[in-house]
């Protein structure tokens, strides 16, 4: 007789930020067939976020059969993590969550085995697995958004710390005395060139009286500046937005220049919601690179666009829950 | 018939320096049974130094029988070193030696197996094997000296880059526009808290006028201060020389709050030359490591001293080459 037939199985994804929730299932090739998303409203607390998605789950596996075929559920949200008891222990972006047993929680709920990362870990190994990062067994991912997080694979791994998450890149001080960052720090990269700070400088500069076509295109409302909004108006030629993209692209350089000193990568990928500003935002990474770098390791390190855009949190927790399954089946 | 005995067996171990090398010969359990040491004379080209080196081994080798027992030689050296070829690139130490190939020039010297990596990763590994990081699985350690180096141990391995050695700590940015560093930058962790640092800024305040008993230590000329004599003078009471040391203890912290959130380590150790200072360095550290890591992951990080002082590197050669022997054997 033959050895048994592989049945083809089924992954759900779960990636949890702060405004809102996205679902996806996936096959075992990380393809999503399925989507699916909701508001998490952290000031309605766990349980009841965990009924919102329970119920969107359902949905998603609405034909018989499908549930069955479901092996696990990969899960993103901000950290720090407790990794080994599966924990939120005060995520920033859900204020007022305090040691939250999410691993546990989700799998009672689901009724199916639970593996929980940091979010931004998880997107560096959806672009390792599945986007820019194929091929490659060292990497350094960066996510841009409201802050900075970043995830390493080495080894063709996700680089594992002690208990919680590590690679809190974004609170690297690159700038002691520079700007206030949300942790309470100054002069953390997050504080300099995250789409947050991004916004921040380029409404200062408006307010200073500088001219720019930002200014109409928010009917004269500093305050509605986004990081988007600069890097739009960069893209149609806004000499301004230009500007303050390049700043925050050298700030952003030292952080990757740190990085590289000390993790050695292969390749840098940047993604997040400000990877829109694309080269007026990276040109500057790679000089910084080009600069200080290159003599010294004696060889390039490309900065790239990440391939996977807003999916790629959800297609790293497809990938850790594959890599968990293969782990225990082999 | 029982299993073959295993016979015990010796290790050599090399750690070349800017201007000196040290030899050691050692047991399985890591401890120095004999030693030697010799000047290293860079500007004399690698051919000379290999003859110096051999001529020095061969001393420790003198009884008959132990040339036999030894396996193999560990070697540490400045980096950047190129891991898969063992080729030294352009080591700042060792002025004018480009691509050297020097572990295949040592395996053919001294007829032995050699294993060479980055000196500082190996103090790293000595201080993990048998030094203040024994039973921990990650941790960091960093060496003060003329520069400033450090090496990671994550899942009780040395952190391991793609090609050349990683975590060259001592050129993280930590304030763009600060004092020149060595490499060309400006700010450099190195330029504000390695013992140059300390030695220069001590010399600078002496030179405005400031009152200090260092300034009698070394008879009014502040050129020949030294991070040493910056040392003993905060020891006894200085308060300039602890000033000094302070201002270089919080340019430190900075540094370790950086390491510590990108790594997540249990442990944090710092050793080279100017770890004299003490708590007068070392406590501008935890402070810092108290203020902004131990709220956000919710636990202490030690900072501690090495155990093995000057030995650290000469141990971390000796672990090296048990494990690679380990690896080959078992």
């Amino acid at each position: 007789m033959p050895g048994a037939v592989k049945m083809p199985f089924l992954i759900l994804a779960v990636d949890i930020g702060g405004t809102s929730f996205r679902l996806a299932l996936a096959d075992e090739r990380g393809r999503i067939l399925r989507r699916g998303s909701g508001p998490t409203r952290p000031e309605e607390g766990p349980e009841r976020l965990l009924r919102r998605i329970k119920t969107k789950v359902e949905g998603l596996l609405i034909d018989s059969g499908t549930r069955a075929m479901v092996k696990g559920v990969g899960v993103g949200a901000a950290g720090p993590l407790d990794l080994e008891s599966g924990m939120l222990l005060h995520p920033p972006n859900l204020p007022g969550w305090h040691h939250v047993p999410l691993k546990s929680m989700l799998e009672e709920s689901l009724g199916f085995p639970v593996w929980l990362r940091n979010d931004v870990d998880l997107g560096a190994l959806g672009e390792h697995r599945f986007g820019a990062g194929r091929g490659f067994q060292q990497l350094i991912y960066l996510a841009l958004g409201t802050g900075i997080g970043g995830g390493v694979i080495l080894g063709g791994q996700l680089l594992s710390g002690t208990r919680v998450s590590a690679m809190e890149a974004g609170h690297m001080v690159v700038s002691p005395g520079g700007p206030r960052c949300n942790c309470g720090r100054e002069g953390c990269l997050e504080a300099l060139a995250s789409g947050t700070a991004i916004a921040r400088r380029a409404a200062e500069r408006l307010s200073q009286g500088e001219r720019s076509q930002m200014l109409e295109m928010v009917n004269g409302k500093v305050e509605r500046i986004t990081a988007e909004l600069v890097a739009r108006a960069a893209r149609e030629g806004d000499a301004l937005a230009r500007q303050v993209l390049q700043e925050a692209g050298e700030w952003l350089g030292i952080g990757v220049v740190n990085l590289i000193l000390l993790f050695d990568p292969e390749l840098v990928i940047v993604g997040g919601g400000v990877i829109g500003a694309g080269d007026f935002l990276l040109e500057p990474v790679r000089q910084a690179v080009k600069r200080w770098v290159v003599p010294y390791f004696e060889r390039e390190v490309p900065v790239v666009r990440s391939r996977l855009g807003g999916d790629s949190n959800l297609v790293g927790a497809v990938a850790l829950a594959l890599d968990e399954i293969s782990a225990t089946t082999s």
